[in-house]
C-alpha cells in the first residue's frame, strides 16, 4: 500500500483546514495512514516531520511496518512522549479526532501539553479519505470477498436439521482461515428458525430445526480489509408464504444495487429497498439500515439510511442487506458487497442469491 | 448473574459521588450491570429508574436479555431520546466515563440536554466494581479458561516443522467452537522460529521452521466471559542455552505467582517476575508488563506493572505472563490465570509447563 501518498494527502487536508499538528490514535487510521497493525500506537503529524509512537511489545513490528515516518519506542504512555514533541512547537493548534478519542485521553493531553498550543477536535478527516478506496484497497477487498464466499459455501454443507449453529460457524471460520485470512470481521451470525428472526443472532449452541429460514451473516479479515456478506437458506420444504417473503427481500436487495451510482445519495438507496418491500407490505418488518461502508473497518461510513445525505462516489464499497424479520415466525437477510463504479454498482460476493432449500 | 445487584450497588457508588444520574454506553459495562450482550445500548440510571434504550436490530433481544431497567427500542440515536429524560429531570448532576465515551459523543449529549443539568466525567466506577469477581463470574471464568485449555492441547497436536502457523490458529479455533466457545478474545498468536520474538506475533501463513520456539497464545469467550493462556512449545531438540532461558522463564512465573496475595500491590507481583530474570541476565528482554486483570474483557485492571501501586483483593482475576523477547534468535512467554484468594493465588490454567519439544 502506498502510505507515503495517503499520509501527503492527508497533511493536505491538515494545511486546508490551518492545523499545524494532527494526532492520531485509532488503530485502522494508523494502519491507513502508515501501515501499522498493533494495538498500541499514536501517530503525531507536523508540518516538518512526522513520528510515530509505540511501546516495547511492537518495537520490531513498527521498524517493519510503518511508513513516511520516524518510530520512536516509549517506556511510558504514548502520549507522554508525544507530548513533549508537541511542547517543542511553535505556538499553534494541533487536532486530534473527536470520533474515536476518550474524554480521558484528551484531558490527559491537554495536561501534559503546555497553553501555547491549542487543540482542535475535528470530526471524519481520516475517515474521509478512507472512503474511496484506492485500486490497492479494492484488490484487498476483492480478495476477502472471495475468501469469505468460499467459507460460506463450506459452511452450507454442514448446515443440517439438529445441527448446531455454532458447529456451522465453527466450520465457516475453520474454512476461513484454511484460506488465509487473519481472523473473522465480526462474531458470525447463524440464526435458524425461530432465531432468524434476530438480526443479529450470534451462532448458539441450540440445534438446528426440521424447518425455517437460517440466516447466515460472516465476514472475514484478509490482508487487513474486511468482508461482509449474508445469505438465507431453508430447512426443509419452504411455505408459500415465505418463499414470498424471500422473493421480497431478494426483490428489494436488487431494487437498493440498481439504485448505486455516483451522485445518488444514500438515503435514495435506502428508500428503493423499502420501497420494493412496501409493494408486499412487509417494509415495517425491515427494522435495520440498507448497508454500511467497509474497508479496514466492518463497519465505516457512508451509512445506508434514511436521513443520510451523503452522496456516492466511485471508490466507496459498501454492503447492500435489506431484511426482515418477524418476530416468533422468522427473517431473512440478503447482502452483498458493492463497488460503487463510474457508471453504478458492481457486485462483488459470487454467492447465487436463489432460495436454496436444504 | 444478579444483575439487579449489581445495580443496586452501582447506585449506591453514584449516591456517594452525589451523582443525580448516570450514562452508560460500554458494551462491557452494560452487559455487567443489565444482562445486554448487544452493539448497541444505552443504560440511563437516575434516582428513581433505570431506563435501557437500544434501536430495533436489537428489540426481541434487549427485551430477552436486559434485567433491572426498563427497555426503551428508538428510532434514532439512542442519546436523543434519553437526553430527552434527562432533560425532564429536576437540575442536578449526571456522570458519564470519560474512559470511554469519546469527544464527539459528550459533545452531542451537552448540546441535545438543557444547561440545568451538570455533567461529570467519572473514571472506573462500574470497572472499580467489576475488578471483583462475583462467585457466577468465578464459575464463568473457570469454565472458559477449561474450553481455551482444551482447544490448546488440540491445536498442539498441529504443531509441526512445514506446518503453517495459521494451521495451528485454525485448528485451535474450531477446537474451541466444537467446545461451545462464543468466539476468540483476542486474535490468536501463534509465533514460531525467529517470529517467537514477537511479543504480538498474530499467526501468520509462514510454514514453522525445523527448529525453534512457538509461542501459542490464545483466549476463548464463553458466556460472556474471558479466558488467556500462552505456552511456548520448542520445535526439534532444544540446545542447553535456549533451555536455560526458558527455566527462566518459568522461574519468573512462578515467583510471581507465588507473590501474588491480598494487599501486595501490582507492582510487587511484577517485581518478584523481573528479579527471577535478572539472575540469570534475561531481564532486559521482558518487554512488556506481567500480566492484567480478565473478566468480561481480556484486557481489564489491574495492569501488574513497575508503576502500578493497585493492591490486589481476593476475588481479582489476573494474568501472570512474563516471557523473554531477544531479536532475531526466538521469544518464550508462559502464562496462566490466576484468581486472588483470602491466602494468595488459585492458578485455573490445566496445563503443564514443562518445555514440551515437538
Amino acid at each position: 500500500m502506498d502510505h507515503r501518498s495517503r499520509l501527503k494527502k492527508f497533511e493536505q487536508a491538515l494545511i486546508e483546514r490551518e492545523l499545524d499538528g494532527f494526532v492520531v490514535t485509532h488503530p485502522a487510521n494508523l494502519r491507513y495512514l502508515c501501515g501499522y497493525t498493533g494495538s498500541n500506537g499514536l501517530l503525531l503529524c507536523l508540518t516538518s516531520q512526522r513520528i510515530f509512537f509505540t511501546d516495547r511489545r511492537y518495537t520490531q513490528q513498527a521498524h517493519e511496518e510503518v511508513q513516511g515516518a520516524q518510530v520512536v519506542v516509549t517506556k511510558g504512555p504514548l502520549i507522554k512522549d508525544a507530548a513533549r514533541r508537541i511542547g517543542s512547537l511553535k505556538p499553534g493548534t494541533v487536532g486530534f479526532e473527536t470520533d474515536y478519542m476518550t474524554v480521558a485521553f484528551t484531558e490527559e493531553m491537554r495536561k501534559l501539553v503546555p497553553g501555547k498550543i491549542e487543540w482542535k477536535g475535528t470530526s471524519g478527516l481520516v475517515m474521509r479519505q478512507r472512503m474511496i478506496k484506492d485500486n490497492e484497497e479494492l484488490r484487498a477487498i476483492t480478495d476477502a470477498v472471495k475468501v469469505g464466499a468460499a467459507a460460506y459455501k463450506d459452511a452450507l454443507s454442514a448446515v443440517g436439521s439438529g445441527v448446531r449453529e455454532s458447529e456451522v460457524a465453527g466450520r465457516l471460520e475453520y474454512a476461513a482461515r484454511q484460506a488465509g485470512a487473519d481472523g473473522m470481521s465480526f462474531e458470525t451470525i447463524v440464526a435458524a428458525g425461530k432465531r432468524s428472526a434476530l438480526p443479529h443472532g450470534r451462532a448458539s449452541n441450540q440445534p438446528m430445526p426440521s424447518r425455517g429460514f437460517v440466516v447466515i451473516d460472516s465476514g472475514v479479515i484478509l490482508r487487513g480489509y474486511c468482508s461482509d456478506m449474508t445469505r438465507t437458506v431453508h430447512l426443509g420444504r419452504v411455505s408459500r408464504e415465505k418463499d414470498r417473503w424471500y422473493k421480497a427481500v431478494l426483490e428489494a436487495q436488487l431494487a437498493a444495487i440498481a439504485a448505486v451510482a455516483p451522485g445518488k445519495t444514500a438515503s435514495e438507496v435506502d428508500q428503493a429497498a423499502r420501497q420494493a418491500l412496501r409493494k408486499y407490505g412487509l417494509a415495517r418488518y425491515f427494522t435495520h439500515s440498507t448497508g454500511h461502508g467497509v474497508g479496514l473497518e466492518i463497519h465505516e461510513p457512508p451509512r445506508l439510511a434514511k436521513s443520510q445525505l451523503e452522496r456516492l462516489e466511485p471508490g466507496m464499497v459498501i454492503t447492500i442487506e435489506p431484511g426482515i424479520y418477524l418476530p416468533g415466525r422468522g427473517g431473512i437477510r440478503i447482502e452483498d458487497m458493492v463497488v460503487v463504479t463510474d457508471r453504478g454498482a458492481q457486485v462483488l460476493t459470487p454467492v447465487t442469491k436463489e432460495l436454496v432449500q436444504v
